[in-house]
């Protein structure tokens, strides 16, 4: 059917079309179907939703998604995408092969499935499982589309947490020692989904995270790295879409998670590349063994790629730092940077750049970069390429104004530290969007504290909101306190 | 966040709303997300999409699933629904109790879960199944939420065909016999979802299908039965959007098939049900001992439930009636009524009638119903009910005047019919949406025929709809043509 299609204001993640009931009958589509739109020799795919009168007869309301789109257009019934074969394949816990693999990987990157089916095909890779075969093709098969980044240097290092963790902010303080050492580091992080803040709303803080693929070119051509939003380019699509039907049954499939991380390090033009797998109780990875196994699949598909993977496997029982949300996070990287941030934070930064520094075979020790300044002085070389001001100091952050403190109801030793519970309390309080908002721990586990004395303070923009964290507070136990009889069982 | 609600014009499927993007900002809500609303002391759920322009800030735009709603409204974020932690763990293959079953169906029901999260929900049920306790509940959940209808009569019985299988066109035949013998019998029926006709679709043919309860109540009350779409009444709202979850991945895990289709007849009211399920090659059930343990499991749900269940296991290997298509399948209904159908499904019907009147003590003969020419009247009186013409015949009944005929390629033996691509073929030509459109079978399985022989006419409204049907026809088998010799072979 030949339509006319015209602009429609509406949406950001679908690619909705808005049909006139007339013609929907005469296609015989309905609400929610995928339609085929052929318009200057290009095929896109539009999901249908219905009116009588925003759009015409004979015209397409094509939403923004779309982009730019008008004039004639041929629009068709979408034939059912041969992936929906392929998943049921797999819910049927039977291997795929290759190409069936790919098929299901670009019908997502063209938005041929839909949601119904994208929650199937998480599912069944998460219950039945991805062969070892499997996530190797699954992974070059993600690698292979959206946009790649190409160096010409030997050595293109990388770090990726498997996440979980709050205030593991270490990613702005491993750039700028990696950096320095004269190794290249364009590192894209990801905002916050369900934690407090992403190295990429941290980084907001300090200065601008959205950048063009040749804008990071130029950033990292000036300073060696960059710290910027890997969502403003098109690196990874597929994984978006996936991480986006994981996230609300926050499911992770061990295989879909390898996939995704080390698809988006090829894409980026990886050569070297660190994984932080926190594990603990809370963590994503709660055993030691979980941890081990997940790190000789992450080696081993690197090295199918072609890029050299290390993992270190860290503690993830409770937060990092001392501060969760973008301010009190930036706050600490600074700290850090200027030789007074949180003993942890810098230990762990130090380690994970050694990590990055041995695999790559570079002669570089990270803890006399950061003691030197030398770091210090290539993060103000990154935010001033970034449009942010370098001369920042950690005392120049305030988090949000409204505060409440949490102390302790007994004496005792603090024998566990929610990692949920504190992300969820300081989203109620307003991160990541706000960016003041956030929780301070005052204390770290084995430290043992009086009766009343503070264990964490919350900061809230507004008021309104750090009522929302109190009242979840008051609820839970976030901040476990023990005597310590008892925390030696707890302990054991 | 106080909005001003205004309507607006799209949408049949889903309850969307339209917000503004800064509303949407200070709301911390994305597109696709869900909002609550409240609204003159009702919750209900919207799901977000963004727009800079067609709503302003202040306002909600309305859209037409979500009904009449105007003025302040109360819009926050929805909170995670509870049933996607039950999800998960079905995925982890851990059984369900009864109050997280009735929590996923509910949430189903009040339209909270996204259909990433119900795409999961399908998936975990169809790889880890549901146990026979875990079947039990499910039923009762589901037929807890919706309209119900009571009857006062100590029997009220009902038809299911589990499905699959072309031109199985019998409920039209068994309806007027059963109501004949003074047994209530208010059938409601579906659309086609992938077939080319549904029994709703048929009786389109020759009366209207959509009605209220209180209208439905009428015409069984001067009929003693009905032939109605169920989709115009809200018995099952859940099982619905379950269904249209399942098609697009072409699964139908058991215990959910179960489920949905008892939960709709204890809605409905039924005491006495006959389960239809084919099986055979190509159809939904392939093995007698899998149509066997289906059976069984049909049985102890529905005396859970204080319904008398009866299944018959029938022939699904190839279709029942000779036209596959509403009109043509409403012709043979018309046919085999008024004496002249095809054999099959007259053997059929009689047989399932026969069933009912069986499991229910009444003392009626089908065979003499059907002879006697009292299932024809008790058809006129429901067809007048339905604002049909009581009086049509089959001979009154014309298929699409583009035709195409396609013939043996060689002499021998009809060894198969492929139920897929018979209905495939026919939804091409048009089915059901073109009445005229479908296919008419010149042979049945076993029949010998010569080389050019017809083996099956294609109907078609349009030419341009019957080239489609034919493109598709020269591709693949539809009518398997053997030599003895092979044919001999080829049923070992």
């Amino acid at each position: 059917m030949e339509l006319v299609a015209v602009p429609i204001d509406i949406g950001t993640r679908s690619p909705t079309v808005l049909l006139n009931e007339a013609d929907a009958a005469e296609l015989g589509v309905h609400a929610l179907e995928r339609v085929q739109l052929r318009h200057d020799g290009r095929t896109t795919i539009g999901i249908v939703e219905l009116t009588d009168e925003l759009v015409a007869e004979g015209t397409l309301g094509v939403t923004r998604r779309l982009g730019h789109i008008e004039g004639d257009i041929e629009v068709s019934v979408a034939p059912q995408p041969n992936s929906v074969y392929y998943i049921r394949k797999k819910l049927n816990d039977i291997e795929l092969e290759r190409h069936e693999l790919s098929r299901i990987v670009n019908d997502i990157y063209e938005e041929r499935l839909a949601d119904v089916e994208l929650g199937a095909y998480i599912s069944a890779t998460y219950t039945n499982g991805l062969s070892m075969e499997e996530t190797l093709h699954l992974t070059e098969c993600m690698a292979e589309v959206g946009e790649t980044i190409t160096w010409d240097d030997p050595i293109v290092a990388d770090k990726h947490s498997i996440g979980g963790v709050a205030g593991n902010r270490v990613t702005p303080i491993i750039v700028p020692i990696v950096a320095s050492a004269g190794v290249k580091i364009p590192k894209t992080s990801s905002r916050a989904v369900t934690s407090a803040a992403g190295t990429a709303d941290t980084m907001e803080v300090l200065c601008d995270v959205e950048f063009s693929v040749e804008e990071i070119r130029d950033i990292v051509g000036q300073t060696g790295g960059c710290l910027v939003w890997g969502g403003a380019v098109n690196l990874s699509p597929v994984d978006d879409r996936i991480i986006r039907a994981e996230t609300p049954l926050s499911i992770d499939p061990r295989g879909q998670l390898i996939a995704s991380v080390l698809s988006k390090k090829k894409s980026a033009g990886s050569t070297h590349v660190v994984v932080d797998i926190p594990y603990g109780e809370g963590a994503k990875v709660e055993s030691l063994a979980e941890a081990r196994e997940l790190a000789e699949d992450f080696d081993r598909v690197g090295t199918h790629l072609g890029m050299t993977v290390e993992c270190a496997i860290t503690n993830g029982a409770s937060p990092v730092g001392s501060g969760v949300g973008p301010v009190l996070e930036a706050r600490e990287v600074l700290a850090t940077l200027e030789g007074n941030g949180p003993n942890a934070l810098r230990v762990k930064a130090i380690r994970l750049a050694d990590l990055l520094f041995e695999s790559a075979g570079v002669d570089a020790d990270a803890t006399e970069i950061l003691d030197s300044g030398q770091a210090r002085e290539k993060f103000r070389e990154i935010l001033a390429a970034q449009n942010g001001d370098p001369d920042v100091k950690a005392t120049d952050l305030s988090p949000g104004r409204h505060t409440h403190t949490v102390r302790a109801d007994r004496e005792g030793v603090v024998t566990h530290i929610n990692n949920r519970l504190v992300n969820e309390i300081a989203r109620r309080a307003g991160a990541p969007k706000d960016p003041g908002a956030g929780i301070e721990l005052h204390h770290r586990i084995r430290d043992v504290v009086a009766v009343d004395e503070a264990l964490f303070t919350i900061h809230a923009e507004s008021s309104d909101k750090l009522s929302d964290a109190i009242d979840l507070t008051e609820r839970v136990e976030t901040v476990r306190v023990r005597h310590p009889d008892e925390a030696l069982v707890d302990r054991l």
